[in-house]
Parts: C-alpha cells; structure tokens; sequence
C-alpha cells in the first residue's frame, strides 16, 4: 500500500513557491506541488463591480483556467468552446470565496483585485495549490496596494492556505497526487486559515460514502498539511 | 434569537413531497421546504452518453435551474444570456454526483436518467430540496424502468436525502430559510445516505471562519436533519 | 370523427386559473387548459429599457420557455445550447405584443412589467393559454403598481384572452389539444379583447391550404372561444 | 390621405424580378418591390436533415437576414452579435413554411432546397418579397434538381406569393412601404397560392384593434395583389 | 499556360464600380471584379467607440462578410453558427487597418465610418475587391460628412487599392480568380495608396516556397495592378 | 535614436529555448525573446479532422493564446466572453499556416499534431516567437510521432523561424520589443524556412506608408534575424 511516489500518508510532496515570476502583474507566484504548476497572478485595479459601487468597500475575486496541454491528453479551450466548463466555474468560485475570507474590504478601498490562476501542468491538487500559490500573489498585490493608495489599515486580516486528502483502499492520506487521485472511494479539498481555523470544506464520496470517524481522520491530515504550507508561504514571503 | 419562522434550532421547516406531478415524466415530485417549491422530473432514455458506449453501464446526471421570477426580484433567464452561471453549473454537479452515490450502473444497463430539479418558489435550500425530491422521482424512474426492461436486480443501492445547517448569530441551525442563509456566518450543505453515511459535505465560512468544533455540532444537526427527511421519503414513496 | 377527449367540437378544455400562485411576484397565475399547465409571473421594475427612456412611457414585455419535461420526450434546455429557438422567439413576441395592446403606456409611467410565462406541462395550446394566463397575473401587477406609484388613471385599457382553433379530418374544432394539434391539417391561434375585436391572427397551413370560408368558421369558433374565457378571467379576477 | 408615392389604396410598389441573378446558385432572383430589394438564392444539396433520413422525403428551408446597412439605420450584424435575433427567427420560419406548402417531399426524395434570402436594401414587405421571390429561386432550383436527379414526379405542386396590406388612418391599403408600415394601425402579411388558397395569415393590431369587417377588407385586397403577384411571377419564369 | 479566363498574366479582369447602389447609405458602391461582386456601404455615425471618446478624433472600422450562397458550395451562415470565423475576422481587420492609412483622424472630429463589405458573388479576390470598393464608398461617406458637419479639411487623406497577385505553375499574375487561386503556389495580397506606396503587404507560401527575386516580380505586378486600379476609381469618382 | 534596451538595430533579444518544459506533451519548449515568454506544446493524436479523412494524409494546426495577465493591463479571457477575438484568430491561423509549409503530410500518414502556443509574458514579438517555439516543440512530436508509429520517411521536410521588424523613428529595426512596438511606423513580420526562402510576410503601415526601398531594408534585416534564430534552434535541438 505505498504511495506512487513513495511518500507516506501523511507527507505533503515537494512545495516550491516563486514569487514574482512575472515582471509585470503587482503579485504573482508559480507554484508547485511536484508536478502540478499553477501561474498565480494578481491585478489591482482601482474601482469595482457595479453592484458595489459606492460601498466604499473593495472586492476580491478569481479565475482558475488550465492550459489545454496541461494534463496527460490535451482538453478543448473553454474559449474555442465557447463557454465555460461547469468544473471551471466553481473552482474558480471556489478560490475567490476562500481569498474573500481572509480580506477586510473596508481597509482596501473601492478597489479590485482578480486572481489568475493558470495550470501550466496539472498532476492532481490543482485547485488546493491555486488557492495556496494565490494567498502568496494576493499580499504582495496588497503590498502594492497599500503603498501606492496609501491606505491607513492592512487589507489582509489573516493567511490562507488549502490541501486535499483522500482515501485510498481505505488509508487516508495526504496530498493526492493524480493516480492516487483517480483511484480514490472519498476526496477532500480544505483551506484553512493560518490559526488552524476552516474556511472551507468540500467532501465528496467517489466511490464508497464515508462515515463520521473516517472525516474525522480526513480532517486531521487536512488540518496538519495546510499548517505545513502556512509555514512554506511564510518562508516565501519573507524572503 | 428565536427564527424568523418561529422554529427551534433543530427543526425543519415543514416538507411536502407530491409524487407523479406530471403525467409525462418517468418519474416526478413536486417538493416543499416551507416556502422553497422544486419540481423534480425524471427522464429515462435508451443509450449513454458517447463517453460511455460500450461499457454495458448506465447513467444518471442533473440539471437544476431557477425560473426567472423564483426569487424575490426577477433574474435574467441563462438561456437568454446565452450561458449558464457558476452557480447553476456547481448545483447540477452536486445534483448529479449525489445521486449517482446510491445507483448501481451494472444494474442499470446502458439506460440514462436525467433528473431536471427547476425551482419554482425560492426561500434558501434550494439544493437541498432538489436533491432530497430528485431522489423521489429517480426512484420511481428506477422503477419504471425495472418493468419496462426488464432488469434482473436494482439500479438503486440506496436511498439520499439532503439538508443544509448553518450558523446564524452564534447558534447552528437546521434547514435554513433564505432570511436566515443571507445572515448565516457559515453555510453548509450536507447530503446523506439512508444508513447515515456522508455522500457530500460543503461547508464554508460566510462571515466568519469555524472551529472544529462548531463543525461536529453541524455535522450533527445535519445527521439527524437528513434521517428525518429519509422519513418522510420512504412515506411519500409507499403511498 | 369524436375528439380524443370527447368535446364537441366548439368546446373549451377545462380551464382553471390560480391566482397568486407565487408569494413573491407582483401577480402571478398558474393555468389549466387540460392537461397544459403554464406558470405565469410579472414582474414589476422601475425604469425601462435604454431606448424608451425620458419618454414618460411605460413598457410591457414577455418571454416564454418549456420545462425540459414539460412534453412527452425531454428537450434539450436552450441555456444549456446556449441560444433560444426559433419558437421560443416567436412566441414570446407574440405574447408581449398581445399584453402591448390592452396598456396605455403614458398611463403606466416609466415603469416595466414583464411576464414569464413557463410551461410546466404541455399538451397543445400553451401559447394561448399563456396569453390568457399572463393577462390575469398583469392585472394584478398593474393593481399592485398603482397603488404602489400612486397612478392617476389605470394603465389596463381592456382585457385579452387567446385560444387556438383548427381543422381536423375536415371539421373545425376549437382548443385542440396536442393529438389534435400534431394531425391538423390548419392551425389557427387568435387573440382578441374583451370587447370582441382582434388583436392578433396567425393562421397556418399545415397540411392543406384553406379557403375563405373554411377561415370564416375558424374566425366564429375562435370568437366564442375568447368570449368563454373573458368570462373564466373575469370570475378569477373578482375573487 | 394620398400615399406618399402617390399610389391608389389596391396598388402594388411596381415589382421587378432578376432571375439567376447569381451564376452559381442552382435557382436565384433578385426581386425588388419598389426600393425594397431581396436576394433569393436557392441551393440544393443531396441528403436531408437527420430527422428525416430514411423516409424517403426531401425538405425545404429558408433563412432570412437583412444586411446592416440595408435600412435607414445601420444594424449590428447578428454574427457579431452572436445570436440572431427573434424577428429573424420569426420571418425565416415564415418563408419556410409557406414554401413547404407547395412541395411534395416524396417526389422530392432525399433532398433539401435552402432558401437564402438576403435583403440587400429594406423599404418595407421584405418578408413578403422574399417569400415571392423565393418560389422563383425554388422554381428554378426544382427545375436542376429534376434534371440532374431524373425526378420522375414534379415536386412543385403550386405556386405561391405574398403581399402585406394594412390599415393606415382608418383606410386599408395594399403593399406598405415603411414610411405606410410604421404609422399603420393593423399590418397583415398574407401568403396565398396561386389557386387564391390562403397559406399563412398574420395580423396584428400595431395601434388599435381591428373589427371582423375591417378583417374582411384586408383580406380581399390581399387576395387581389396575391393575384397580380402569381401573374409577374409567371412571366418571369416563362422568359 | 494560358488563364482560364484568357488574360495575359499582367491583365485585370473587367473592374466595375457602381456608386450610389443603396439608396440610404451615406455612401456605397457595388464593385465587380469579373464574377466576383461586393456591396460597399458607408454608414456615418455621430460619436466614437468608447476607448476613443474625448479625443476629438475619429474613427473609421470594416466588417466584411459572405453571403452563404456567394460561393459555390453554400457555406452556413456566421449567425446561425453563433460565431465569427477567423477568416472574416482576419479580413474584416485588413480592410479598417487599410482604411485608416488614409484617413485625417483630426480632420474627422468625433465620428465613426463603419465600411460593410458584403461579398454577394465571390470568383477569388474578394478581399481586394472590397477595400477598393470601400475606398469609393468611404470618399462619398467623407464628402457627406464634411457637408453635413461643416468640417474645414478634409479627412481624406489619399486614395487606396488593393490587388491579389499570386504564382501559378510558375508563372507570377495579377488578380487571380478563383481557379487560379486555388491551385497558386504563392499569394500575396497588396495595398497600396495612390502614390504607389504600401499600405499593406500579406504575402503566403501555399504550395511552395518563395525567394525574394520572384517576391520582386509579385511586387512589381501588384504595384502596376493598383495603379490601374487608382485611375478606375478617380473616372467612377468624378462621373 | 538608441534602443530602449541598448540593442543595435541588427540585434535580436537574447533569445531562450528550454525543451521539453512540460512533461506530458509529445513535444513541448518554453522560449523567451527577453522578456517574452511562450509556453508551446505539441499534441499528437491519432486521426484527422473529418474534412481530411481518408486521405492518407496529416494534419497539423496550431492556436495562439494570451494569459489575462501576460500583459501590463489585465485582458479579460477569451473563454469568460465566450468567443475568440480577431486578433487571436489571425495569428493561430498564421501560425499553423507556417508549420504546415515544413510538413510532408503524406509521410505522417493521418495523424494531427496540435501546437498549443500560450504567451506567459508578452514584450512584444509573442507571434514570431510563438512560431519559433514551435517549430521546436513539432520537431520533438514528429521524433515521437516516427519512433511510435514506425514511419518510413521524416513528415518534417525543413525548419523554420520568425521574426519581426518594424521602423521606428525612420530607422529599421530588427525584432521590437512592446515599446518599440507601440510607436513603429510600419510592422513586419516574416516567417522563413532553414534555407532562406520566405514562408510568410506581412507588413502594415501603421503610421505612415512605406515604399519599395524601405521594404527591401526591413527583408533584408529580417533575413538575417531568422538565419540567427535558425542557428539558435538548431543548437536547443541537438542537445
């Protein structure tokens, strides 16, 4: 019962963190989590939504795409398509949700800022490394902000990370990668915030339900692995 | 802190099922959360999606809509949009992938059953009511096409129902009215089995984040919420 | 030569009218012609569109749609393809244009009603019974709108009611119903106020072409057809 | 109460037909109703719509579109625009029944006419034009495909015209041009064959209702310029 | 390796430019090339695209099109198919650009030419056609406007031509149709202005590879091709 | 007149290929032009687009994307507004046109090969570097395709390169960067094979005409660049 790549259960894979890969967003990070690559980029704008004008409050929200040659067999572009695939919409709801929670839109101001979240290759765990690399593009897009618009008070209230865990003939573990993925009877995605608090949890049973002491267990890898990234963002973003 | 409605923390709202509400459809129900009215209508086809073809196994897939003047201010129709929301999208995923926890695609054959849950009155847990009707109506779809095709053993391996809990002011509470969901700080939407097994757990931190253990206590409204709807279920069902 | 459900040939279906089926709608009525059951709503909005604006008119619009499992076999939903049919169009100009010729504009101020009228069950006629069904759920709307905007003097000008009329097997019949309607050989929907004076004819041949005077018995049947339901309006309306 | 052309009340806009306007279509006319210009080409493919594979019958369709600057004002494009629009809609489906009313599919065999029928300058009865030109293109198109199919029954059992008549300041009038069209009262769009049969029939009350004896008169000076239509449309296609 | 249509290689086919073809438009031109035909209309409008507003500068686009049966087989209709192919896209583009190459912005103050090129015959060269027949149209439109808004210079700041010149069989021509252009190893389209000098040069290896010296010999072509072009302009500008 | 970045005229970016950036696609290279950034990805899959089938013969097509925030304004995505722009449609076409001029489709029997070519990061040049890239990424698949599919003879019959030059200031320049880009008054880009023939060239006035002798300089200029980028990718393909 070891893991593909040899990892135990409870073993996050190698996170690697770059921060401002691109030159010209005001945040932005590639992430991976082994071979799954997400470009996180974050863009301030001054001025938000229709239905918030006014508010003077601000506005945070995010778009998850892949690359159609991100996975093992290439996917139509959702814009050749025509529109946008139903897992694109709420993994993108998803990450800009989770962002929100840790944003004090009074401190920031009539502004918005959109995360892109782009996987450039994709081994499972996409949307938990998004949301992961994304908390690191959105500070230092906070940074910026609160610089150029000399805002009185930090627009960030708290740090954000996420990780799936699953089942696996009936071991839970941690950190899926796209086999194991694949084979699971029960997959989890969690984000937490950095005092070990939940912002959000999505459990789905796959192939067999789950019962109260399996999510229990699911819970507590959960709650060890973001805490494992809590501590690698901080690393980034003090470097 | 009493409920805009009246009711204790644990208790639901009260649940009308009305079997066979259209005289076409395969399978139907027309169900009540309070004020919440979703018709559930079951389609059964020969053939599976080209995915599919081949494998001897069944199908069973969602869709869920709002009618335009459902809510309490009209919202533009998706077809006239010309594209389906986030949230539309996200709905009829979890429709879906809950109802296919209890079908067995053996059984089945190569047969799809299409579930359309269209919300005509809306007032909060939508989708809990759709799935807890869809799961009416499959089973008198199953069951029409048990007869008509003659299959050996049955497609339905269990039985789901659905509730969402939440926190409102401090205090977890049962089936939400949208009243209450517009003020909830958290929001959860868990789907069950009949033998009180978890098909689905989401929960997310509205305006506030959770501890784990304000969690176990929704998890155990939830937990009873779901088992009082299988009641009502099975009384609808062998009416 | 008898009709599938045993009417003579200048006979209604029974026709049934419940007002305020929506709790939320400024009016609202389900209606019966049969077994065709269409939801009716309007809805009222300050403001109209971009084009009428700074006249001091109002504005009355419609818009139709089919539940999925509305008919017999399941329809593609036309957010899913992504455009509106060719019907759907049609009829919901036609609708609009019906409701258009009972308001006095200058009346209504600038405000907008709109219907939407969604057929829950089809069985024949349910452009015509969304006609009759939308002008009482207008009525109400208008009520509503004058008591809320103070208005001086009542923007409904008249009444409408519509129905369909045919030939089958030679014979003229009014209110066909959907075996009637998929074997007749001319299709006739005619709208008309309560004054008896046209609003709107549309006659087609489906499978034989017809002569003036087969058109001047359709023209009879349709006229007492119209009459008959003025008169079920009028008895939901004073309830 | 004189026309702004000068025209008597039964007069047709002088009517011009250019056959095989077009050197590739297997029919085409250019048909012009005083400034009112419509492009009929009519092409013809071998097989039929899915639906109707395998029975032996052919079909016939048609599509409508108005060039942007054909009008007054300059339209959008409906391509750019993404959808098309519900008049469109509307009239394409007009024109292809009408045409349909005429043809015997059998004799046809797998075959489908497309109708295009393109208005390249619009001054009022374009639908009716394109219907009137659209049985010369379809002559034509019959014509080939009888020839090169070696049909051995005619599949054109008719002919067919179209004229619009309406009621302008309380007097009937035939033909409209827009400056008639958008000040008239009632406007009607009559499609006959050429046996004085009635085909389609579409009134509307644009800005009062109109009365049974009203009705009657329009429908006699419809009848009238259906006439003299079928007489041009036979001396074009004897020449 | 005589031409098709008997022309010696450096020989235009019969060009005819009929101004004024629309009766609405502010200015327009039908141009035939041989077969090939085009309808230029000119739409003027007050006020410019938004990015542009404020400037004091105007604006001139393209939009160009097929018509579905202007080609030999029928094509389906870029509306119906709810998207704009590249192909329209690309040309839609060169026309505007080549427009705006001599056009006085300033001189335009804040008004928008639109161009409409609808190819309503196409026998090859349909791209260069257009923007030849668009300049005659846009001269027209310019002189309109400058009459009508009372502008001092003039906005017109050259003529402009284009030509299609490809190699067949080894051989390089001038303004291929569309037989020679289907199996041309080699096609370039070229814009030039009235004093000879590009406006836009897009040259395509088809079938083989080109080397500058037969680049030359195209240029050389195309540069006596727009000439020639230039001087049938000026002749239907004056008449 | 010195360069924004201190190039001489004749001097092209220092210019980057990494092979085999992703691990998943058959052929795939990450190239830089600076500050430019190109993520293409080579796809093979068994079969061709039906139009092509039964040949005998491949196909090889490309499509050309932006990532929202490559640029120094976010771009909204081409997926959110549902369709492809001009733009983006133009230079996927040019792209797979130019791969296919180095195709022998016979040899790759009837197997297509997609070029994903993705802008990370764009300073100007992305289609000239896209192509480059490319031509890379296809060299790898074709390796792939021949070795897996046991083909007899190389369907890659030649290399090729692109580069753009422009004029700024009167001076020709070769390979712009966004802010030379911005203020070119004429724009080229020319695509060639390993041997010094032109595949593709398209030149634009942007803001003033040029004439026969500077067109020679921008050629000559751009004949060198792609000998250099020739060499380059020779050096990426043989290590």
């Amino acid at each position: 019962m070891a893991r593909p790549d040899g990892r135990v259960p409870t073993q996050l894979r190698p996170v690697n963190i770059t921060r401002n890969w691109l030159r010209q967003a005001e945040g932005s990070a590639l992430i991976e989590f082994g071979d799954t690559r997400v470009l996180c980029a974050a863009t301030v704008e001054d001025g938000v939504p229709r239905w918030r004008r006014g508010t003077g409050e601000g506005w945070v929200t995010a778009e998850y795409a892949m690359l159609p040659r991100s996975t093992d067999t290439r996917g139509a572009r959702e814009s050749v398509r025509g529109k946008i695939g139903g897992r694109t919409h709420e993994i993108s709801r998803l990450i800009g949700r989770s962002l929100r929670a840790v944003i004090d839109f009074k401190a920031m101001g009539e502004h918005t800022i959109t995360l892109d979240c782009d996987v450039l290759q994709a081994d499972g765990g996409t949307r938990t490394a998004a949301i992961t690399g994304a908390y690191v593009a959105l500070s230092d897009a906070v940074k910026w902000l609160r610089k150029r618009r000399n805002l009185k008070s930090n627009p960030l209230s708290g740090s954000l990370s996420a990780v799936s865990v699953g089942v696996v003939q009936g071991q839970p573990r941690l950190d899926l990668n796209y086999l194991e993925d694949s084979v699971a009877d029960t997959d989890m995605n969690v984000v937490m915030n950095g005092d070990g608090s939940f912002i959000e949890i999505q459990g789905t049973a796959e192939g067999a339900v789950f019962d109260r002491e399996l999510l229990d267990k699911l819970l507590d890898l959960a709650t060890d692995g973001c805490a494992e990234l809590t501590t690698i963002q901080k690393k980034a973003l003090s470097e």
